[in-house]
């Protein structure tokens, strides 16, 4: 797909950039369980069923790259905590669970089928995916795509 | 965005059973090169800068999971060797690795631009995803869209 592929650098990828920040299991379950909704630490831990140290390492790490914000709230009686919320940035990774969801959904659901359905909440029909492009087409597959330099992309010697 | 949350499993969750196939680094940088058209092994190598014997583990376990298959080739004067190329799950792959390539894009690029521009073949428009619904209605947010138990979710007790 890309013509001249070993003439380019694979080191600025974006893909790879993503995977620097989000590239690790623990850490995208963590941001399905606040797409899900889930704020609280305590919530997540019961929801993953992840070691604490490895929470609180993942929470940390997505608040600094602005992927989560922290907002305190206070329960009656305990002292004063922080929920998790995704910020901008974290709510345009949805695209990338999803289509984790959709892959998975169709290839190692159980028998009985996928855990969870997706809908547009408006009118209760089932979410998609679709590949277009800017001048109207679609939908595309894979094998409507080229690849080519960027603005960005850097010439190997 | 899902109701009662708590009241459901998140063992068969198919996000969970993606990132148990290809939830590992490595793994996605490796079908990052198969769908820019790299098939030998010293090619990805050569990519990917990645361990030799990473690589070949990586693409064991895609092959075992049918997501690459073995095709054998022989340059003059060498013995077989094997390419290695998408299978029709392996395809399926693509939105996942395009969501993470324009989050990328997005928020992680250097100041020239991303370094891959992907497009549509026939007429040459950036390639864009878009989320929609099965009513026809979109481009969709995140926010319009509610989770609800699927087929196959479990309630736990």
């Amino acid at each position: 797909m890309h013509p001249d592929r070993f003439s380019y650098s694979a080191e600025n990828c974006s893909i790879h950039r993503s995977l620097d920040v989000v590239g690790e299991r623990w850490t995208l379950l963590v941001l399905r369980e606040a797409f899900y909704g889930v704020r609280r630490f305590e919530d997540f831990v019961r929801m993953l069923g992840c070691p604490r140290d490895i929470l609180s390492t993942r929470l940390h790490t997505l608040v600094d790259e602005g992927i989560l914000k922290r907002e305190p709230y206070r329960e009656p009686g305990s002292r004063v905590r922080n929920e998790y919320r995704l910020t901008d940035k974290g709510l345009e990774l949805f695209p990338a669970l999803l289509a984790l969801m959709q892959w998975g959904d169709r290839w190692r659901a159980d028998p009985g089928g996928p855990p969870v359905q997706l809908t547009h909440r408006d009118c209760g029909e089932p979410l998609e995916m679709i590949m277009s492009c800017g001048g109207g087409h679609g939908p595309l597959t894979v094998r409507d795509v080229a690849a080519e330099p960027g603005p960005g992309a850097r010439k190997v010697a």
